[in-house]
């Protein structure tokens, strides 16, 4: 086993002690992290517009709220207590958890560090919220997902004082992870998987194979470009300044980061052409580089350029394959967030464990990994991590998620899925935005004489008329969803429900979705909805 | 009343006298407010993406050029005389204005910090202009809104130099605005009341309470996400620097800002669910998070983060609150201008006179506020300051735009303002944008023989073939606006016109809007337009 | 002729050697390229954007990938061998190229300069290829364009090392180039020349003369407006650090840069008002404003503001007026990349000769411009480097874009292009998204009765059911695309094959595209395609 090296000087990256030393020399490296959060931020932007663009049209505008959620309730709640049990300095801050700080606030002499710091984490803290938003995608209130985003701080900033605090019991026994691919990746990709299988699929999802199709792809990949560069910053402002050492660290970072990036792009890219009869699929592209950037996120500041190249090629080919194994395990994960942030983060995390190497510079990592003959004690640290992050996500996740399902309610009703949240939640879109084909033709064959007496008109009486977005379309003549009305659902069951849900038309209806769904909608009193709709 | 503390160090934070020292250590503050600079004009894409979302399609793309043009004669009158009349330094220089510095330009040895200064109160002014082109849109010229761009610097100059520079007379009485609550927030939204009350309604906006649907509230969410980060270089560049204390300042402010848009966001979310009938309004979630930013700009490097919540709370109810009142008064601003950034910046102002206090680290602030014992002083100069930025605002820019009005022309004839300006000033887009639901329906029920002589082919013949966008429909099929030609407006003119301005069946025609609309396009002479079409 | 002046120092700004000197020092140079390159980036989603609102529906997705690919690929070559043939450090490097530091790598000690150096010059080189996926838009087959990603950067590695490296026989005699007019812009802009000659022009495009509408004018703004903010991190970024004089430098670039958007974006509003009655085209402002960045690039350290609004004055009217030739000349780029990035770039390397002058902070310039009293030294070291940089261009573009045409085939099918990329080669997209008016038009007048035996099938039948997007319209209604049924062609050929070309409806079918059209798809076979499909 490797010897520890300079132990002495064992400060992570990350969790430089500010307050044992004059804060005035941390001006350039709290500028840099300031800096840096700015970029992060953009990010927020860029997992909306990919999850937006990814969608279905009739959810594009309530995912977009949901990301400002994030920032809102997850923010609020950091500055509450997250930061406290995550960085939180005090006499009774331990191994497991600080405890101080809580309701952030500092006096002029020391408040330039911790703000910086705070302001710091809280970008992090509210990405690992927003990775899960993409996987409880249209099907969870909104109502739900802000308690979720308050609650979340809880599941994330445990682990990031384990990680990152220099009292951390992980830190403490060497565990390296620059970026954060096991605070912020690993538990937004844990949570997002027990999110998904406490929701179940969107209604319909397992009729055929194929995702559904993305509501707006270019959105989507703007999303992704969002992303990619916001990611430059992430890993880059993990160096946590730019004195000393930490500015070639920075510059390591972000080559790194950067080739892993054209690695998995380029292994998505390969894997796509192989596997789907010569298209370049756009998940595979967005999936890839994403899971390529996560890969790379834990080893970041240490990784030589072919390094990155080489773990991007893995975290993509996981990412890819991940989401290919996601849909024959059957679980609805609309946006990839499992595959992308939680397998690519196991294997970011093992990476340090092999490619690792003693930091001269800043003391990063004091053991070395694998290939650099240090043996397996890195690697059995980070395997720790892992295994420690993955129980904890899945523990905790699923215990809050089951109070917010028990209270709140998680799942909205099957009318307002059907729907479409923007509608129902926001009053906003237009009911053209459903994108399946069948749909209209259904519509189509029907007389329209039952415009009136269906599930939107009472929608409609509850929140006002409904905001109608670009298309201009008669809201009678192409709203297909006028067949969910009581009253043409008697008329013909099988083929309307069928084509909304997109089954084959000799299936017997309500085969494929045996569960019941009961309205949980504010006036629906937890009445049984979906049979009754199929039944007629 | 508190007295004046370190008066001899008295140096407001946005007024850094940069000549008597040496150029050189301004080194990286200079990199600072360039960097900061830099983010602030990203905020431009936010206002353009947020303004083009909201308004209706046929508006969308005309409003990203206004924007554009915003930075284009905005930014060029601001170096011809805008920078000289704020921050001109001379013998002539004087309370009341600056007077130099004219075509702004530098020699080597001080062109740095003279440059860097420049270009960051640049990206000030052209901010305080395009915030006026959402109260403007969807009826405006594009040529007098061109104009008003450069016009407006006048109204934007002085106030700056009021307030920011050291030889200001509100400066000297110790009015703090740290990020421009007043020379930019206030007059950008007492100009957009007065342009708004100018302007007059767009067409059919009073025939029903709600506002039209949002043309694409995703692109106008994620203007807010731009505007919501770019915020933050805003008010952490507003400390003009990070050498000795400022970066603790610029800490403080990025913490302030993001819990004020925190506080602000909740609000919103809040009272939409609440009145809303358990909607959560799209609207009110842009204007609330705005609000708070605009609350917290004038204080942002003073406020504890609590202070920021607080007060971004408040500035939220401010602006949820106005923009209601500003339907119950019948005053059309598209975008919720005034309330946004009128009313929420009073709140600013008066906020720092209220949890202001001496600052000790760079005499940000030479006086307590309110609650910290300071008396009424303060807030009796920022109280000062807010209605002499008021009245300003209203003199001049009531002025100017009556100049333009009586000039170019202020408002767009109304059959371009019904077709759109993205069709009449741009040739893009296509008339399928027009989204009121009636309008289909309306030529639904008409026989399509009058195509070819109607409004549109007129149009047509003064810019060549109409470019259309996305949506292929047959130009004669859906272009429900031919029924506004006048061989058409003949034999059904009550229903045909009711339906383009959304008024009720049994209503006569035009009583609605009683105001007669000339024509001002340049081919139109100001021929009386708008009775013209309803009689036939 | 202008003497030398201090030549003993003379370093460009952007080469300055950095193995003589202890790394430390240039930590603050190195955090400014670091995040002057994360700007930079962020032009990679601007160029996405502004050519995929640009082109027509069908192919926006596509434009996006091949925008990513741009780094991918181009990324991945310049880290193997595009640096080390530009600024390869080692005995072998000379005049004409750099070789050393193949797949670039660091030791730690070095790492901090060379990894940030690295990562710069990459944002710059994969800009360099990005600006041709413009010019190849719409026809290009997106292997190709991936294969051409990774061989252009052996167009564009040479010419930097001349220009920028110590060592380059262009930087030795004086040649001055900032931001890059030449080995970025002028590069890109003659192989996007070369390219959109050897593609030919698309389908149709000269049966009229106006372009093709935008297809989504929003977007082409919005990614105007990423590139304009981008830009003030290129140019500012260029001076390679704040140090020293640096930071003035860069000062100066920022306020040149925007004083020439300015005088760029002015001009084009006042060409579009004269030339095109009263409109004001989109494609006019954003070329113009492009046209005028590029038109900077190369002086903008030294450019005085009124200078710069000169110059941007210059290059609008040449990228406007060149866009107008472009047309004349009948040769197709869809977004105009030769004449804003080619013709200006010519214009931006001329203005240092004629407005450059020598550098008494960094040496930017030894030697004198025309108007300084230089004479024609510094214009004709310029002109030389200009004509260098084209014929060097044109060359290697040529000898690549055959041997790829030659081997993977650069043109897609004729088949693909009608359907449109989107479809074709990532099975997302709506056929609904071709926006030709005649289309769907041609299609309502013909019995639908074909659906099931067209070319769309065959296509489906490769990848997969077709993902839609946005629109969710019946498939069979108004997929116009079937018309291109070989079934249905037998019916009414000239009609069917006219309407899809936009062509005369009195013209012999095949006359204005006399070229025959070879299926060039991977099931084509390389097999006659196009008069196949006309004659039935």
């Amino acid at each position: 086993m490797a010897a520890p090296v300079n132990v002495s000087n064992a400060t992570n990256v990350t969790a430089t002690a500010a307050s044992e030393v004059d804060e005035n020399q941390y001006s350039d490296d709290a500028t840099w992290i300031l800096t840096s959060a700015f970029i992060i931020f953009t990010m927020q932007s860029g997992f909306g517009l990919l999850e937006s663009g990814t969608v279905s049209p009739k959810n594009e505008v309530n995912i977009m709220v949901k990301n400002a959620s994030d920032v809102l309730y997850g923010g609020l709640a950091y500055w509450m207590f997250g930061y406290a049990f995550s960085f939180g300095d005090s006499p009774w801050s331990n191994a497991f958890c600080g405890l101080g700080q809580f309701f952030v606030d500092a006096e002029e002499a020391k408040m330039g560090w911790v703000f910086s710091k705070f302001f710091f984490q809280m970008s992090f803290a509210t990405t690992a919220t927003t990775i899960v938003s993409g996987a409880m995608a249209e099907r969870t209130k909104l109502q739900a997902y802000m308690a979720f985003c308050v609650l979340n701080t809880l599941v994330f900033c445990f682990p990031s004082h384990w990680a990152w605090d220099s009292k951390g019991w992980l830190n403490k026994m060497g565990y390296v992870d620059v970026g954060g691919a096991g605070p912020v990746h690993l538990l937004g990709g844990v949570c997002s998987l027990v999110a998904t299988l406490i929701l179940g699929p969107r209604h319909g999802r397992w009729d055929r194979d194929e995702a559904p199709p993305m509501g707006s792809p270019t959105n989507a990949l703007l999303g992704m470009f969002m992303l990619w560069w916001g990611w430059l910053g992430f890993n880059c402002g993990s160096t946590f300044g730019i004195t000393g050492g930490k500015w070639k660290l920075a510059a390591r970072s972000a080559v790194s980061t950067i080739t892993a990036s054209m690695g998995g792009g380029i292994v998505a890219v390969v894997l796509s052409y192989v596997t789907k009869k010569r298209k370049f699929d756009i998940s595979y592209l967005i999936n890839g580089i994403l899971g390529a950037l996560v890969g790379v996120t834990g080893i970041c500041a240490l990784a030589h350029p072919w390094e990155g190249l080489a773990i991007g090629a893995v975290g993509s080919f996981l990412s890819c394959v991940g989401t290919e194994m996601m849909v024959k395990l059957r679980i609805d994960d609309p946006v990839g967030c499992f595959p992308v942030h939680g397998l690519c983060s196991v294997w970011a995390i093992l990476a340090v464990g092999i490619f690792g190497h003693v930091d001269g510079l800043e003391g990063v990592s004091r053991y070395d990994g694998l290939i650099r003959g240090g043996g397996f004690y890195l690697l059995g640290v980070q395997a720790l991590g892992a295994v420690t992050f993955i129980s904890w996500a899945c523990v905790m996740s699923f215990i809050l998620l089951k109070v917010i399902d028990k209270t709140i309610g998680l799942r909205v009703s099957l009318e307002e899925e059907l729907i479409g949240a923007d509608i129902c939640e926001h009053g906003v879109g237009s009911p053209d935005d459903n994108p399946t084909p069948e749909f209209t033709e259904a519509s189509g064959k029907d007389s329209a004489d039952s415009d009136d007496d269906g599930v939107l008109p009472t929608l409609l009486a509850r929140g006002g008329p409904v905001r109608r977005s670009k298309r201009p379309h008669s809201l009678g003549k192409r709203f297909g969803l006028r067949r969910l009305s009581f009253r043409s659902s008697f008329r013909k069951p099988p083929r309307s429900v069928l084509s909304l849900t997109g089954g084959q038309k000799d299936h017997p209806p309500g085969l494929d979705n045996p569960r019941p769904v009961y309205d949980h909608s504010p006036d629906g009193n937890g009445a049984l909805l979906y049979p009754k709709i199929v039944v007629g």
